[in-house]
């Protein structure tokens, strides 16, 4: 058999639904032979259930260990948070992920600082990120965040609302947050073809369909809110597409398929600064890189209100003690400025 | 996107965990291009969860209409039982199941008679397998059941008593019912090279390791347990085994990547018939055919029993009235002599 690489990939809160999908998708996807199983609770069970699948090629190890998880790991796809229950935002998750967080961080550094790629999905996934880039030491090109859904989740409603195939609704972007805060931009997409700003509100029809303003305002609204409406059709927190997406984002750190989406990364512009959020972004072999992002001065708006959001729940972290003040961050992480 | 097919696969039971493991892998495999997901319970999350994959080229719909869900339907997979508690034997299951597979062979003659291939997975597979055939109208090679775990489970104890990659195993074989009372073969199997015949109790060694009689006696049972095994250490039943398991039967069925462990298909040789049972078997896009299975005489012995233990299940059925006798199958499906 034929793998992306032959690297130890160890997939963090393995045991659960999320962390347990990932190991079947990596697997699935072909991307590495060497795949460890980490979680607090033995995830033994997915384990077994991997080699069951007829995975032969793989080999599959499970533990509680986290150095036995993490040592000479190269790739690292994190879902250990606590999940997000009925009726929780993304930031009521906040002071317990963060600590857990920090947790994945110490052991990174201590136990594989010569990892390659760490990909973080636990809510909320900006701060997550943000907690493990600092304490794990390694460069922010190397820790990227699940931003993907909400891009995703526009493509999907576009798709419906015109009555066409998915795949003509293309570069679907939503940046800053990934939460209620968002900011989604509409000058990017086009519809089967047709700039989306050239159809809200104006009347012009696509597959004889328009887009009111209001209508648009509507579907921006239940994007932001697309993981609740998830909850309420499932009766359970998505896990199949935040897994799925997080794996596409590690074969893309590992030289395999490019990543279309975008990507939650650590910015260091001069406008936006010490945070992690989504951005547009190229996500390769050698990490992960902002590109510069441009939108209509609405969404430009958009975006720096998301930035602010982010900013606060980052020092409410910060105020929490488990992060210290900005301009500390250089001495638990040479590589932030 | 390139796809095996371009016609209806409907995955039946997909709002729960087998189902919604079954889309995502059909879609990940790029089975076809048209993927319904059906259940009594709207798989709507589901389907948008898979969308949220941004699997873009792929039709998802979701109904909870049987009618819609059936309708030009090619290629059916059925999880759609109850699931196995801890405790319950998969016999316990018998009652509820085999009524559930008669609705879905009526529905399956009624909407979609044209249907190329037809997998079962809910317990116990053999009967529901023969239930759903049987109400269908289909061909006996056009409906197969999930055998294969129990033969991947045995795989998975062997490499791990001999400490060697699981590939190296080869051949791993149980016939019959899939079920406490499994006939385990041991005398196709291969252990890096050397026959498992040759290890058991001579003291011969493949990596060191040995295997006694009392060993491979306690490996058979442990087999025979597997699922109850997996409950204890997920604190749930197996899903995504069973669920990879029957996509790669439907992908050889569709024409795909040719499936190599046993599957349950309905036999009529002059020893065992009017039963669906696992047998040494191929599956292709021409159906299900039965190879002849040979062992030693304890291990055609231990077959003989379990063929007696699906006989009695089947007679059970009979019994609760959901199955006419054996004499009359012919009236309900002209193709069963």
């Amino acid at each position: 058999m034929e793998f992306v690489t032959n690297e130890k990939l160890t997939i963090v809160g393995a045991a659960g639904m999320i962390g347990s999908n990932m190991a079947q998708t990596a697997i699935m996807m072909g991307l590495t032979n060497n795949v460890c199983l980490y979680d607090v609770f033995s995830p033994e069970g997915v384990a077994e259930e991997m080699r069951q699948c007829g995975f032969d090629h793989v080999n599959i190890t499970a533990t509680t260990d986290p150095e036995e998880a993490f040592k000479d790991a190269k790739y690292v796809i994190s879902s250990g948070g606590a999940p997000r229950k009925d009726g929780m935002t993304r930031e009521d998750l906040l002071a317990g992920n963060a600590a857990v967080a920090k947790e994945l961080g110490e052991n990174i550094k201590k136990y594989c600082p010569d990892v390659k790629h760490v990909v973080i999905i636990f809510n909320p996934a900006d701060i997550t990120g943000l907690v493990t880039l600092l304490y794990s030491g390694l460069k922010p090109n190397q820790v990227s965040t699940l931003a993907a859904l909400d891009s995703s989740r526009l493509q999907s409603a576009l798709a419906k609302h015109f009555g066409i195939a998915q795949y003509k609704v293309c570069n679907c972007s939503t940046y800053g947050g990934h939460g209620e805060q968002m900011a989604v931009f509409a000058s990017p997409v086009t519809i089967d073809g047709t700039p989306l700003l050239d159809i809200i509100g104006t009347g012009k029809k696509v597959n004889g369909v328009e887009l009111t303003a209001e209508e648009w305002e509507a579907m921006k609204k239940a994007v932001t809110q697309g993981g609740a409406a998830i909850i309420k059709l499932r009766g359970r927190s998505s896990f199949q597409s935040p897994s799925y997406m997080s794996v596409e984002m590690i074969a893309a750190a590992m030289g395999g398929k490019e990543f279309n989406w975008p990507v939650g990364c650590y910015v260091a512009s001069e406008k936006y600064h010490h945070i992690m959020m989504a951005m547009p972004s190229r996500l390769t072999s050698d990490g992960v890189y902002t590109k510069i992002v441009s939108g209509t001065a609405e969404e430009m708006a958009a975006l720096d209100q998301s930035y602010g959001h982010l900013c606060a729940l980052r020092d409410q972290v910060i105020g929490m003690g488990v992060l210290p003040p900005v301009e500390k961050w250089n001495e638990i992480n040479p590589n932030i400025n």
